[in-house]
């Protein structure tokens, strides 16, 4: 979706999104190859950390890490990607809006489709992802949670769709939503689109970088803040890394961004 | 020592480290003001970690984190202060040189004097930093223990000595190092300089982080690497961390160098 070559040299983040996606990200909707059902969008997992490795604090209280320079990056991001991955803790601790706004909040049209990953539907009724749908300002936020017993949640699940939400049953009666077949769901392609961003939090990213072949572009912000052992870490014990390949480091006011592109053995 | 400006431009470490510096700091000894005995030398911590916060592997292994470009300031570093203090954990896992490459070996005048935190005098008699002491190429290491008791470590204390290191008795009893007793002590001033350098392990790092009123500067070179949760991290359980007001954030190659003071409430 973004269109705007000439302003690119005056904004970093402009400049640095056009660099680094490949171009058939860069053009509208309308421009672009439609994708296949089950055809996987491109996959951006993006996160701002402290120095210290930490992205949230004691009990995942929410810490505003990055400067005004690197949320310029993450508005740009948003609106380049056409769906925004949050996992529901995050919206129950931060309830986060996930519009773009550079600065101004950008039309409907432009703005990603928030995909809410909870699988035992705890979505707050009162979150600004649903009350921003009711208004028209974003998207009606994609709640997918796993196949529910006959009867069980069907109040949660009607009052989500109330509120301006759609509930998505993925077929997996697991502990947690399976990326891979949701990823690849012929249902799931129109929701998800070309390309997906995925930004939080702890869990969610750790279960993406975890999962081979799901993540294109990590795009990580480091902000010189020590948080200290009590935060909340992305690298969880037990989570198997993948090696990553370096694409570009960038200062943005205080804090740097690093690209990488992640490699699985 | 740094006495070359007209080579700043073409050197991003140079330049960085002439720009962070105390001018005091940055002229040879001789043109320098004499330091009091107990008078505390400028402190700069440095370190090398992973995007996820670690700097040593599993089990204190050495990682190579950092890349060409960010170890020429430390290079600079090394060129800059006149000690350098590593724990003796460091010497006997990585055997480290703790010379000025720039990037061939500075005269001996211009080393820093490598200062070892070896509380029970472990120091490997077989080190890098005492064979180099021998060869002339880097100055006699001081190794910092606790007060022996009468004969205990007699042999060790000699031993060192015979191969090159000079042994100097810290009055503590106690767990480790009194790191604050150390940096004020009048016997230590000769040996500090005008300014050290501390460059690790993780437990070095995080004492004089915790220690209010050391530390100066904080220098973290950040590399795009996940090491996962069985690394060593510098911010340790129950560590009061301070709050950090920034300086500089500098890309060197694929790695940040982000420069901060460290502030105590």
């Amino acid at each position: 979706m973004l269109l705007e070559p000439a302003n690119a040299g005056a904004d970093p983040a402009l400049a640095l999104v056009r660099d680094i996606y490949p171009a058939d990200l860069l053009v509208p909707v309308s421009h672009a190859r439609p994708r296949q059902p089950g055809e996987k969008p491109f996959v951006t997992l993006t996160y701002a950390q402290s120095l210290d490795g930490k992205i949230a604090g004691k009990g995942g209280k929410q810490l505003l890490l990055s400067g005004q320079e690197s949320m310029t990056l993450t508005h740009r991001l948003r609106q380049l990607h056409d769906s925004i991955l949050v996992g529901v803790g995050t919206v129950i601790n931060d309830d986060p809006q996930l519009t773009a706004r550079i600065p101004h909040l950008l039309p409907l049209k432009d703005q990603p489709l928030p995909i809410v990953l909870d699988s035992s539907l705890r979505m707050p009724l009162t979150s600004k992802l649903l009350s921003n749908a009711r208004k028209g300002i974003s998207k009606a936020p994609l709640v997918v949670c796993k196949r529910l017993r006959v009867g069980e949640k069907g109040l949660e699940s009607q009052a989500i769709s109330e509120a301006g939400g759609k509930v998505y049953i993925a077929n997996d009666f697991g502990r947690g939503i399976d990326l891979r077949k949701f990823i690849h769901d012929p249902a799931a392609t129109p929701f998800l689109g070309r390309s997906l961003m995925v930004e939080g939090g702890a869990s969610v990213i750790s279960s993406f970088l975890a999962t081979p072949g799901l993540v294109d572009l990590v795009i990580v912000t480091v902000a010189p803040v020590l948080v200290g052992d009590e935060g909340v870490s992305v690298t969880k014990e037990g989570v198997d890394l993948p090696r990553l390949e370096h694409v570009r480091t960038q200062v943005f006011g205080k804090d740097a961004v690093f690209v990488c592109k992640p490699v699985y053995p």
